[in-house]
C-alpha cells in the first residue's frame, strides 16, 4: 500500500476491532508500525553454502510470505551464541528461532538423533515419509515440548559420502586403530570396529588430515567437500556414506513465541521450513553432482567403493548401536520403535521401486 | 501486536479502499470485504487419493497462509471441464488455477513430457535438482508463457510400478503384440518393442484387464493399485517402472491473474505448490510400502522383476524416443538439452551415493 492510499482512507476505521486476539494479530504490519522481528541462531558459520544459506532461505521465505509482518535476523555460529548452545538458547527464549541438527542435542536425549540421520537408517525421501507419514512428527513434537520448543524439519544434504582416507579399507580389520573424524553413531559404530573416532569442527578437518593427526574424516558430500579442499589432503574418497543416508536438518521455534503469532504467520514459518526442507535437498541434488565431476575430471580424484564384507559388517554394528537407544527411556523406545517399523516396510518396498529402478536406469 | 494496542490506534483506520488493484489485494481481507477467490479446474477425480488429495491440499495451503484473503475451491474432472481441458481453461483465464501433469499437453509441444517424466529419466529427487537448481524451471516458465501461464512443480508419486499383467515376460519378444494400457512415451517405447500400447482413463483399467481386452496396464503403485483392485484382475505385478521413474506433477496459475496478485500472495502460491511437491511424495512413499505390504501378505500378489535383458532393450528404445522429441523444434531441443546434460551427471553421481548406500543397506 502506499501511503498516500492510508492517509486517504484512514476514516473508514476496520473490521477487526472486536475480534479475538488471535484475528487482532491477523490484522496487517502494514496498516500499523507494529512488525514481528525475530531473531535465529544457527549451529553453521554464517552463509555456510548449503546448510546456512538454507537457514537464510527460511527467514527470507517468511518475511516474502508475510509481506514483511514477520521479519527474521539469521546469525552464524558464535555471532550470538556458539553452535552447541543454539537448542538452548531457543527453548529459553534468547532467540526466537534455531537452525541446526537434532543429533547435535543428543546429550538432552540419545533418541533425537532419530529425528536427524542414523547408521543405515532412512535416505532423504525416506525420512519425509516416516515424519510427515508415519508418525514420526508427532513423536518429535512430544519430545521437544518439555523444551518449550517447536521443531520444523528444514533441509537435507541427501546421502553423504563415506569421507576422505589416507588408508585403503579392503577388509573390516583396516579399521582397527583407524583415527576418523566420525561423530555421532556413525562414531560408535567405528569404535565397535576397533577404530578411533574423533570429533573435530569442520574447519579444522584439512589440516588434521594434512598433518597426519588423523587418518580419515568424513564431512558431507561432493559440494562442500570440494570447497574445503579435502581432495588435496587424501589420498581416498570412500562410498557410500552408510553413517549418514539423508540427514534431516531443523529449525526451531521458541514454543511460547510460536504460539503467540496469528494463525496465517504460524502457516507461513511452518510451510517456509518444510519449501527448505526440500529445497535443500535440490541444491545438494545439483551440486554435488557437478562438483563430483570436477573431483574425478579435474582434480583426479581415487573414488572407491566399501567393500561389500565391509558395509556387511558395519551394518551389524550399526543395528545393535542403533537399537541400545531404545532402552534409554520410554520415550526413546517409542521413537526407535516408530522408526524401525516404517524403516522395515520402506526398505521392503524400495528395493522394488527407488532401488530396483536406479540398477535398472545402469544397467 | 495486542489487542489493546490495536484499540489505541484504531482511529488510525487500515488501508486501502480506494488504492490501485494492487495496493487493494496486499490489504488485509479481515478489515475489507475485498476477498479474493479463485477456482482451480483439475484433471483428477474429485479428491482421488494422493492426486486428488494433493490438489485440496494446494488449495488449503493458500487459504491458511493468506488468512483468508485468498481462497482457491477445487473442482474435480468433468466438474467445470473435462481433465483434457484443464490446460486451456486456465490458459484463457475460464479458472485461475489447475492441477495435472505437463505430459497430458504434448498436443501442445513433445517436449512438455520433460516436465514430467520421460522413461528411464530422473527420479523424483533429481527432477527437483534439474528443475530448481538445473535451469529446468526456468526452460518451463519460457514454454508456458506463450500460453499465459505460470507452472509450478506441485507433487510426485515418486517411481511407479512397472504394471500388471496376464502374461509373463521373460523375453523382449513377450513384449510383441502385448496390448497393454501404458499412455505417453513409454506407449510409443512399447510400440517399437512390437506391442500395442493403448489409452484407457483409470477407472476403465479393471473392466478392460478382467475381461481380457487388454493383456496388461500400468497404473500408479501400490498405494492407488490397492484401491483399484487390480490384483483381482492380474497374475503378475512387475517392477520397475521404468516409464514414470519419478512424474512431477504441476499446478498451473493464469499469468495475469497471478500478476496482479500482490507480493506476498505471489509468494504464498508459489511456496504452497513446493510444500505439496513434495508432501505428495512423502505420502506416496509411506502409503506405497504399507499398500505393498498388504498386497503381497494378504492378497499373495506375485511380485516380478522385469528381466534385466528386457530392461537393457527398453532403455536403448527410450533412449532414441526421447531424443527425437528434440528434432521438433528450438525450445524442444533447449529443454532436451538441458534435461540430458542433469541427467547423465546425475546418474554418475547417484551410482556412488543413493544407488551405492540403498545396495549397502540391502546387502
Amino acid at each position: 500500500m502506499k501511503r498516500r492510499d492510508f492517509i486517504k482512507t484512514s476514516g473508514m476505521g476496520v473490521a477487526a476491532i472486536t475480534g479475538t486476539a488471535g484475528s487482532l494479530l491477523s490484522a496487517p504490519a502494514i496498516a500499523s508500525n507494529k512488525k514481528i522481528k525475530w531473531k535465529m541462531v544457527t549451529t553453521w558459520p554464517k552463509n555456510f553454502p548449503g546448510l546456512g544459506t538454507g537457514a537464510n532461505n527460511l527467514a527470507k521465505l517468511i518475511t516474502e510470505m508475510s509481506g514483511g509482518r514477520l521479519t527474521v535476523k539469521v546469525y552464524g555460529a558464535k555471532e550470538l551464541v556458539p553452535a552447541f548452545e543454539v537448542f538452548d538458547a531457543v527453548s529459553g527464549g534468547a532467540a526466537e528461532m534455531g537452525h541446526g541438527a537434532a543429533y547435535y542435542w543428543k546429550g538432552k536425549s540419545e533418541a533425537f538423533q532419530f529425528f536427524t540421520a542414523v547408521p543405515f537408517g532412512l535416505t532423504a525421501q525416506e525420512m519425509n515419509g516416516w515424519l510427515f507419514y508415519g508418525g514420526g512428527m508427532q513423536l518429535w513434537e512430544k519430545a521437544y515440548r518439555d523444551f518449550n520448543l517447536v521443531p520444523l524439519a528444514c533441509g537435507n544434504t541427501g546421502v553423504q559420502m563415506g569421507g576422505w582416507f589416507n588408508k585403503q579399507i579392503n577388509s573390516i580389520k583396516d579399521l582397527k586403530g583407524l583415527k576418523m573424524r566420525i561423530p555421532g553413531l556413525g562414531g560408535e559404530v567405528l569404535k565397535r570396529a576397533g577404530g578411533t573416532p574423533v570429533n573435530l569442527p569442520g574447519g579444522e578437518l584439512f589440516t588434521a588430515l594434512k598433518s597426519g593427526n588423523i587418518d580419515a574424516t568424513e564431512w558431507v558430500g561432493p559440494y562442500n567437500d570440494l570447497a574445503f579442499g579435502l581432495y588435496k589432503a587424501a589420498k581416498y574418497y570412500y562410498y557410500p556414506g552408510w553413517h549418514e543416508p539423508g540427514p534431516t536438518l531443523e529449525a526451531l521455534v521458541n514454543k511460547k513465541a510460536f504460539d503467540q503469532l496469528p494463525k496465517d504467520l504460524q502457516s507461513i514459518v511452518r510451510n517456509a521450513a518444510l519449501v527448505v526442507n526440500n529445497d535443500m535437498l535440490a541444491e545438494y541434488t545439483a551440486r554435488n553432482n557437478a562438483a563430483l565431476k570436477d573431483l574425478v575430471n579435474k582434480y583426479k580424484v581415487d573414488v572407491r567403493k566399501y567393500p561389500d564384507d565391509v558395509l556387511k559388517k558395519l551394518s551389524g554394528l550399526s543395528d545393535s548401536v542403533v537399537a541400545e537407544i531404545a532402552n534409554k527411556d520410554k520415550m526413546s523406545k517409542q521413537i526407535y520403535q516408530s522408526y524401525k517399523k516404517f524403516r522395515d516396510n520402506v526398505v521392503a518396498y524400495h528395493k522394488i521401486s527407488e532401488q530396483a529402478y536406479l540398477k535398472a536406469r545402469s544397467l
